[in-house]
């Protein structure tokens, strides 16, 4: 796959990831690019995260050049951490000979460890050298860290009667939890469009896709999401969501895509849960059902075991603070209705079993207390993600 | 160890239990007890849950005979989960000669079983015969599910010039979390007390004990605790808060004993942190903090190796609700600062790996924003946890 008209890009080794392979991608929109971002909510904001998003803010929504890094989160680090960010973005900008407020960039790795900026740096040069348009699969190697293989995922729509293109590349697979995640996803169009239209779009596009995701329940310090439109395509920009409805469906579908290949990726996951509540008095109450099961360790580990463990899944929901009616809650798994009426039907265990036995076990809930509902997918909790997890510096 | 003045117990086999052993504890108090106790907040509420709330309102706090089995939870079970558990307490008031308001019933084990009413009905009247006031062990053993041993804490103090005890067992492994858990709590004392004055009591002492432990996150159907008072002791009741710091006292080092008994044999429990939040806004925001912290599988898991993995400590509070100050936050493990004023300190790594690699591990976080405090007891999350878990029912 190439990337969308108008963006070249570059996947280096810079050194500041223990293990082999590249650790450095760089995009460069030719001639700059519209943007729009969203960045975790998590107190804690990496240094990359805070410059970033001042900015995107004082450039009006342009990106020239995005540098990310994989190996160092560069969060919790201080003054020291937002000096080497900085030092890194002074030289991007030089490179690309733009103001170093059209320099985004991001990191992802250990949390408190300052950035080694002059590896960086040093490795920039080359990085700016090697830029071409068919590099999409070398940035999307060179952002990973616990990851098991590079996500990309691509959607192309008509567009002024030319086929336009959106095209995403994203990593995450610990630390994964609405809202945002660690987890950096990319996604590029060619179409022309306004910082404001890219805004909306991200947004909309954001919530049933990365903002429904779970593979930990932890969310991170480093979590972004950039959306840049070249505009290598001729036309005048779009800039209202009535005339946006092709593209929305396909940025959605490429969040959505990535977003189920980093859940899918969990950190260690066996199977993914697709969690959907209905009979909610509120789309609030529904996602906090959802929330509690989805984070579960007895929920995570039964799964993990494809063991049709039911009573946990009903007991997360009922510490959760969302209202339902113990004698209307329904929970099906599959084609198999579990607990009807706030009691066990007369199911047979094989038919149960077959069902928490699927790589995807769409699990759905009614708590019988109204209407509103919400979806959550979760990856199951295991010995491979312990494994990962108990030492992952070493 | 002898049970306090005024009680005797009894623990039998019903085979209620796959696993062999004792799955039933009766005590039953000779002249009967003034009683206080707290249930859980799931929504989802055992059937014994609901018919002992309802028995000690309408008993005004007199409870002659507890019932208690393991192996099968009776909740999310409907009209005959409710009907078994109603013919286990007739039978139990027939044989204590008391009303049935005045038999206490507890169950814990499986969720979504109905209890096996013929089984525990049958082994009542041997459990009555032989009631013994040395039978503290056999219950303890009894109410046992996947903890790995009995639960016993007692403490004597002085009363009227007397010596006299409280003395408690507890169950609890997994679903182990404020506001309360799968676990088990009977204390008794031999001095006379109000009913009034035990609920204060029994409120008072779980709130630093039970309340402040977390293995898993997750809160049960059935969690219980019961605070009964025998009287036979002689003197007037107990009944105004003035007279009873030293019950108080007791009582709230048996249910802190207790508790930490049940967090350190957290299901596959290798280590245990205790996490003390201070600097927080209000108390609330750092309780949500400590529980951030305190169920953040991540956090959990570097726990279980060992491994001084700090940033997953703040990523943690960082995505809690508490509102913290990024420049003034710093962290603690025993002797050694991590964090200070919001950036790595020059500390050793052999260090903190030493604090890491103890069998409970004291992290101090400063949220720099306030002065309230919080302190929660967790315990980690390894390949034991798993394995416990992925296969429990099978």
């Amino acid at each position: 796959m190439k990337l969308p008209r108008g963006f070249t890009a570059a996947g280096v080794r810079a050194g500041i990831r223990k293990k082999e392979g590249l650790d450095v991608a760089l995009i460069v929109a030719r001639d700059g690019a519209n943007a729009a971002a969203i960045f975790t909510k998590n107190q804690f904001q990496a240094a990359p995260v805070g410059l970033s998003r001042q900015a995107l803010r004082a450039s009006g929504g342009r990106v020239k050049a995005v540098v990310i890094n994989a190996g160092c989160a560069n969060a919790v680090t201080g003054k020291a951490g937002e000096e080497a960010a900085r030092s890194v973005r002074k030289k991007a900008a030089q490179l690309a000979g733009c103001p170093e407020k059209e320099v985004f960039i991001a990191s992802t790795g250990v949390i408190g460890v300052v950035l080694p900026a002059g590896l960086l740096t040093q490795a920039l040069p080359g990085a700016f050298e090697a830029l071409a348009p068919t590099a999409l699969d070398a940035i999307a190697q060179a952002i990973l860290t616990t990851d098991s293989g590079p996500k990309v995922a691509q959607k192309t729509f008509l567009w002024n009667g030319k086929r336009a293109t959106v095209t995403g590349i994203a990593k995450g697979a610990g630390m994964i939890h609405p809202d945002m995640a660690t987890m950096l996803a990319f996604v590029m169009t060619d179409i022309p469009a306004t910082p404001a239209l890219l805004r909306t779009v991200l947004k909309e596009a954001a919530a049933p896709s990365f903002n429904a995701i779970s593979v930990d329940g932890d969310t991170s310090t480093n979590d972004t999401v950039l959306l840049m439109a070249s505009g290598a395509l001729p036309g005048d920009p779009m800039d209202t969501m009535e005339e946006a409805a092709s593209f929305l469906d396909a940025v959605t579908a490429v969040c959505k895509d990535l977003a189920w290949k980093i859940v899918r990726d969990g950190e260690g996951a066996g199977r993914v849960m697709e969690i959907t509540v209905t009979g909610a008095r509120t789309a609030k109450e529904a996602r906090l059902a959802a929330h509690a099961i989805a984070t579960s360790p007895l929920v995570k580990t039964a799964l993990s075991g494809g063991d049709p463990n039911w009573g946990r899944i009903l007991a997360a929901a009922g510490r959760s603070r969302a209202r339902l009616s113990v004698k209307k809650v329904s929970l099906t798994a599959g084609d198999v209705q579990l607990v009807k009426d706030g009691a066990p039907t007369a199911y047979q265990e094989k038919d149960a079993a077959r069902e928490f036995a699927k790589e995807r076990v769409p699990l759905v809930i009614d708590l019988g207390a109204g209407k509103a509902t919400a979806t959550l997918l979760a990856a199951d909790l295991g010995h491979a993600y312990v494994s990962l997890n108990a030492d992952y510096r070493s």
